[in-house]
């Protein structure tokens, strides 16, 4: 906030103005995409600022496809609706699109990838961090067996900035060309976020115009988000070690309450984010639970937000095998860096209460 | 400020959550749409949030003619480029395009315009006043003869809003169905934009996923900066008159002193708004009188900010049939709601000095 104050207080120059306003502003963009550089190990000429992860997904996809024949795209089931939805749109458009399979933990299964790239996809798209399950994939592993086939590889980074350590140049140097980042998934403002791109891939931009970054997306500069995104990324990559190993005190603690009241955790083994944790109970149904928590002023989700719109079980579960009696309980809990023990502990005693009732049993205190 | 600062600070839950900060979110929105609807007569469902008016042009353009076969479109010539270059991408992909030309006063010329619509154009669009030139277009005429075509009407607003009344029911009446809105441009921050679209337009959407704004414009909603937006546009309609009147004796001041250093006004005598005023002086480099003046404190342009990296001239000054060495020494001066009569004498007064140096004459004193 202290960082973003000046320029939505006093400092409103257009950076692509030339007078001392403007040369202000373009500065204060340059400083911040040196910082979301510096904190994925980029080169700052490789970030373009968008308006948010979801812009980010689509840019890739629809961009690159505009620049390509249309050919064979494949994507994880399980990837976020801004990444399902252009590669539907782009169906419709000629492209053939392949859904890449996961386990029952949530990660991509090799053999079925494998097969796919026998394809020969021209586009490849698989999330580092998904944003229900917190599951994380291999992405280096799977770019790397691309590589083979030219295809361009992206992965969603949305879920993973100031979680996981990100490395760009390590990830480049095993055949990502593109990743998505988001400026309030990691505790910076809303409206700014990235797409950092190897300078090879082409891409057309989805918004045109005046010729902002680079040409691939016109328009005024959100100055003052874009700003805070680049104070949230330096801050969030100085502290991962110390929030991770937080988070995952937190995780532990609530994980095993959770197993102590018999809910069933969704990927519970399987290599996930520190903050994430998606799980149900027997019989009960995951909107009702939600509400009934957040009466007591616990703010849980019953899926994914971007899809709350939506009545239909999650479409990550599925892909995951589970039944669709049991995915109509899932509940996602999301860990901050101002939770607490104390809160941990008041929300599985508020769970364990609120279960029993709704389970018609008398709460065991 | 006041309005945005909660939602920075406190506030940060996603719209589209379930749970209280969500609602709260959601809410704010709601009332944000609200507002920018009354601003300009719109209903609030007309109302489409995006992250920037260059958003909001290509998703009418690129989005209205996804869902149209190829065809004519017709865009006057001197068009933002963030209509422009939406024009030539779909060019590359079967659309045929015309550029209305304009007069010398930089209106679109009805001769003209009558011929392009003999041909059934099935896009069109013109902008409500010019960015360079600050010259009101008769859009809600110029739709009402497209009628008979069944075409899709689209206007620019962005330098509109806050500057002329504008009502978009009245303009739908006349058979535009399309406006963009930005709030930077009327003291809202920056990252808010709107299309305000009738709905029996369809469109496909730029940036799709998880069906924000009744699925043309996904992604977490920028709840701060859409806020912000709803306050400046309901602020701007509130004080429009009073601050047009302030705006137009403060430019007959300037544009007086301007004339009496002998300098060209462009589009001088044709409708415009109350704050821009584009003008030349023979002989002057327009980008050097840009950086004197700078170096005294007055921030003025060259020409659009948008198209400050491109060192042609003016092609709106070209459309007009300005020769290009004049076009050369254009300087755009845009008064604000802080301007004074003071700062105008002293800016004239630079300008007579830096003037006279650059003439390379005895500033007059």
């Amino acid at each position: 906030m202290a960082a973003m104050l000046p320029w939505l207080e006093s400092q409103y120059g257009n950076a692509s103005s030339r007078h001392e306003y403007g040369r202000r502003a373009r500065q204060a963009i340059d400083e911040a995409r040196q910082r979301v550089a510096a904190a994925v190990n980029a080169h700052p000429t490789e970030v373009i600022f968008t308006s948010g992860g979801s812009e980010s997904n689509n840019l890739f996809l629809k961009g690159a496809a505009a620049c390509l024949k249309p050919g064979l795209m494949a994507v994880s089931a399980i990837e976020h609706p801004c990444v399902l939805k252009p590669v539907e749109q782009l169906r419709r458009s000629g492209w053939d699109a392949r859904y890449l399979p996961v386990d029952g933990a949530g990660r991509v299964k090799t053999d079925d990838y494998a097969g796919v790239l026998l394809d020969r996809p021209k586009l490849l798209s698989v999330m580092l961090a998904n944003n229900e399950t917190g599951v994380v994939q291999d992405v280096a592993a799977l770019a790397n067996a691309a590589m083979v086939t030219g295809a361009w590889f992206h992965s969603d980074g949305v879920q993973a900035l100031g979680k996981l350590d990100i490395d760009f140049r390590a990830l480049n140097g095993t055949g990502v060309h593109a990743l998505t980042l988001s400026g309030h998934k990691a505790g910076g403002p809303k409206g700014a976020a990235a797409l950092v791109i190897d300078k090879r891939i082409e891409l057309q931009p989805l918004i045109s115009g005046g010729g902002h970054e680079r040409g691939l997306r016109s328009g005024t500069e959100n100055v003052p988000a874009i700003v805070g995104f680049g104070v949230a990324a330096e801050l969030a990559a100085q502290r991962i070690a110390e929030h991770s190993s937080r988070m995952r005190k937190l995780q532990a603690k609530f994980e095993s309450g959770l197993s102590a009241l018999g809910a069933r955790i969704f990927a519970g083994d399987a290599p996930r984010l520190a903050n994430t944790t998606f799980f149900a109970f027997a019989g009960i149904d995951g909107e009702t639970l939600v509400g009934k928590l957040d009466r007591e002023g616990f703010a849980v989700a019953s899926g994914a937000a971007c899809s709350s719109a939506n009545p239909e079980s999650s479409h990550v579960l599925r892909a995951m095998g589970v039944a669709p009696e049991i995915a109509r309980g899932a509940v996602r809990v999301s860990l901050g860096d101002g939770n607490t023990d104390a809160e941990i502990e008041q929300f599985i005693n508020a769970l364990q209460v609120t279960v029993g009732r709704l389970q018609g049993l008398t709460a065991v205190s």
